[in-house]
């Protein structure tokens, strides 16, 4: 555990996810933060690291992951028994299928108009806002009726979508139309060990 | 088995994997053709099946599965033994961040470039063929050194990357720069039980 190493940006949710699910585990791998405004991420040694040159990055020993959803299936399964990552496939499915929510529509729904406004991303800051509402209103409608996103308590695919959604006010999007999703944000961080995020 | 019912559109890469996966396990799944253009995708009774009104769906008994990357982690832990999905944390990580691949990278790029050119979406038809470039670039110089994209033989991952990269001739984007990547698209096609799909 001690050679656990996260190459982290405090401001980045999908950093921050890995972070989280850490603390949640009750892991503390070393943090080293990127210099992100100097590109540090696009330039060796990183990008040997990680060809796609973004953040996070996890090291554990010789290994070598990118992908904030990729990250959490590693240490759910290495770390976190079934619990949060169960193998048994419809459930797996399930779980896999909301990583893929947070990959794709979240991505490109609050993520994208958060990066507009507080990073000044250059993209169509009205379509991420549709496509945020889009699914904001799929999340809603489904924990209506959910304490989690998947079986009866935490998994991974509520913490891969949780931050980007939580921070859908930097992006300009409202949660006040949701009170499902904020009593699901609130139960995430009600979880022993939980740790925040600037924003959040 | 022969309980499993795939909502199915012919042209659709996406449900495509989900045909071609099911042809390499031996299984035989009733297909449902949808009729796309008159959006029965989007009504009754499919939408309550998935409410983010796609396709593919996949049907399992009483399980309904959405995304074509979550059906195919469903079907290789159900069907597929280890083979397909390791259930090792680091080889089970190393797929996801490929699907993730799929499911981003590869869906903003060359598939975004094939929803405008062959069925006229309303995009940026360059920004996404910047984005084939590059994660085609990336895939390049990736498979250059290996055959698979993890461990030593077709895992998921190849599954879920090939469709699109395949059919980026449909979105402008011309794979004779990218022989490694052409040479592994080969080494798919020789699979036992492999099935093709139109333009592919």
């Amino acid at each position: 555990m001690a050679e656990l190493k996260l190459h982290d940006l405090e401001l980045s949710g999908n950093c921050y996810k890995i972070r989280l699910f850490c603390a949640l585990l009750g892991l503390k791998p070393d943090i080293a933060p990127v210099d992100f405004l100097s590109g540090a991420h696009k330039k060796s040694p990183l990008i040997e690291r990680n060809p796609f040159g973004e953040v996070p990055v996890l090291e554990d020993g010789d290994l070598t992951l990118r992908d904030s959803q990729a990250i959490l299936v590693y240490l759910a399964r290495k770390y976190g028994g079934e619990r949060w990552l169960p193998t048994e496939p419809a459930p797996m499915a399930e779980v896999v299928s909301w990583l893929m929510v947070a990959e794709n529509e979240i991505a490109r729904g609050p993520n994208d108009a958060r990066l507009h406004d507080k990073f000044g991303d250059d993209l169509d800051v009205d379509l991420a806002r549709r496509k945020a509402e889009r699914i904001l209103g799929l999340m809603e409608a489904y924990l209506k009726t959910r304490r989690w996103l998947v079986l009866d308590g935490p998994t991974i695919a509520d913490i891969a979508c949780m931050p980007y959604v939580a921070l859908s006010h930097e992006g300009g999007v409202s949660l006040d139309p949701y009170p499902a999703i904020r009593a699901w944000i609130s139960r995430i961080k009600a979880l022993p060990g939980f740790i925040s995020m600037p924003a959040l």
